[in-house]
């Protein structure tokens, strides 16, 4: 598991944004990087598949696919092994995202996937039911975004602070080892110690980050929220 | 427009195939592109996205994705951009692969897509009336496939070459400019050579040439049948 | 084919409104009905599949299905089959409208499939090359929508009639005995003679009929255009 | 609730079999009735969305829908609502079977709607984590079905009884009201008896019983096997 225990976590989404694709995908990263050095957090990143490679091949930061298929090498045109994003440099995958929902058999077999190839797995989900049953697939992580919030003005943690709280509680009731993430709408240090503080190991994001000029004082500012 | 005028073509989809992932991406793609070597056909291969930049980096085969999406940079979590394939090195994508069906209205927007971004598309079909709609899209290349042959023993120009002979006629009448390839089965330099002489423009591959043991000399048997 | 040759079309989209489920959606039929009673037009309904039944049992306007699956008897839980719908009442279906979108291979399937059946289809697309290429799977209508204007104040016949006209030029090229209907923010008898003066053979149309108070009143208003 | 509490549960999946179409649907359900006649046990049929009206109007077996879409009321063409099965007999539905998966979102956003309206839940899934993720939202029942053994000739008690037995205890585990009743290749008095001796609560069915000359005469060997 890349992620060390007991360290908060704070994973950026390139989604498709078109200042995280190719070699910008690469510089976003290095400032990223030089934001998080020296800081006690494991910050990890997740590029679009064809940018993997680039990324990993040329940062120390810890690289997440956004998605992989769950089938098995064999058939597939057009998708995306789980063996394929690790060759590329991938740690794990972002599973389920609001972008790219998956059936609940494929978020199962994609987690049992990824696990048997020693990769990270983070099942993103709606709402508190979701997340206890994301979290009964035993992923190594969760993490719960309220579609109506992401992209928005509002962090989740001062929006709906208990979706947060009864989704950590609920996760790992149901999978003790589990971690919990929460996002949507994060952009503050406050609100990443918002999180922290309602329970939650951590933060997934994308456009408080990624849409914005200057990515690398985008993260420094939030990372003023770790403990 | 990465292909030649009138230059047979010849296209290898790696598909998910466990001896075309990562590395042995590369290493394919190396023995093919020998095996091409001075003979006059266009070969391009097409891996998954996450090993495009390997590919082509470190080749001068043609570089195909084998798949975009239709949307625009912007949200899209686990889509793979045309612009992202671009900078991998892709010169074009299939479309609507076998294994990957579009909508009618996502065929066209990536089509569109592409050629906005002077990429080549290679739109797959199944039968002569779909491939008669999807020349009315205007792609660079339709590929026609009948699904129940595709991996089989029997290639498509002796199981039914009435299919290729009618697609290209059908798709040429709905747009000249289109050229036609054909697959399911192909495996003999005999079955390219029927394919030209049906009014095929060349053909789409797989497990012929990535399934096998030797993938260079598989190919060097198939291009025999170039005129 | 239940549509008159040379007659105006009519189509009223019952979708998944609220106003027009179970026994409303017989209420609304029986409305529209008074309204178009005498009228030289061809109305059509289509509700949702568990209200074919109790809409075509009770009264005589034509019923359409708003989708029905390319599959053929046997397995396909939760799917509807042709020859349910065409049990139930209905004369035809709706296929690949903007809210139920099918890949180019299940379109044409469900074509061949309403056709083998003697039932009518009635191909929804977005866009002028998407009408020419759905027109080329030879279905009875194609009817074109621009998703942005669907639901809108303004009549695609005002906001955007030349693809109202390229549409019927395009279709008819692709197949001559294909018929268009457009869609789109049409609400008032002005849309309708539009529509009829631009090429189309009539028009595909939803809340402006099915959302307001007095459903009959907005088809009457409607039908004032007819020539 | 439609469903007593202790009664054991057998569900006969109509899916889209040609003998359980239209007015044969009818004859079907008839036939079943007949064969459950006097037992201690809740039948119940589901037939395809366009025979829900029929079926219920005219017998009194308990009718579920296979398939309900998560939408509210509004758009959603070519969907199937919860109100409108309602509004045509069914009591509940099938939720994510094996021939229409559905999102873990979906899924769970279904049980809700049916919840809402007084409907029954009928969660289908794959193994044994599924069906604790399952049970997690929720729902009424939980029916597990090996995908590999679905239309099979071995009974999944045969197979695989531990599926079922860890089914049960993961599904109750997770929610203590859950039902669980188990799927695939399911057919002879004996195998109904495994089934409840293995912890379930009945059995969800499909092709032994409705593939078959004699629907009534399966049935009623079937249900030799209730306590």
């Amino acid at each position: 598991m890349p992620f060390a225990a007991g360290t908060p976590v704070v994973i950026v989404n390139y989604k498709a944004y078109p200042g995280c694709v190719g070699k910008r995908a690469l510089d976003v990263t290095k400032a990223l990087e030089r934001a998080a050095a020296g800081k006690r957090v494991t910050l990890a990143v997740a590029p679009q598949a064809a940018d993997l490679l680039r990324v990993s091949q040329a940062s120390s930061v810890l690289v997440l696919a956004q998605h992989v298929d769950a089938l098995a090498p064999g058939n597939g045109t057009g998708s995306t092994l789980a063996e394929a994003v690790a060759e590329a440099g991938a740690r794990g995958s972002l599973v389920n995202h609001a972008e790219r929902r998956l059936t609940l058999a494929d978020i199962d077999a994609t987690v049992s996937r990824l696990r048997a190839l020693g990769l990270a797995s983070v099942v993103c989900t709606n709402n508190v039911a979701a997340t206890r049953a994301a979290a009964a697939l035993r992923p190594d992580f969760v993490a719960v975004e309220p579609p109506e919030l992401i992209g928005g003005k509002v962090s989740v943690t001062s929006a709906d602070p208990e979706i947060v709280r009864s989704s950590a509680v609920a996760a790992k009731e149901a999978h003790a080892q589990v971690r919990v993430l929460c996002g949507a709408g994060v952009k503050t240090g406050d609100d990443l110690a918002a999180a922290l503080k309602l329970g939650a190991d951590g933060i997934l994001l994308a456009s408080a980050v990624t849409t914005v000029a200057d990515p690398g004082a985008a993260l420094a500012e939030l990372l003023r929220g770790l403990p």
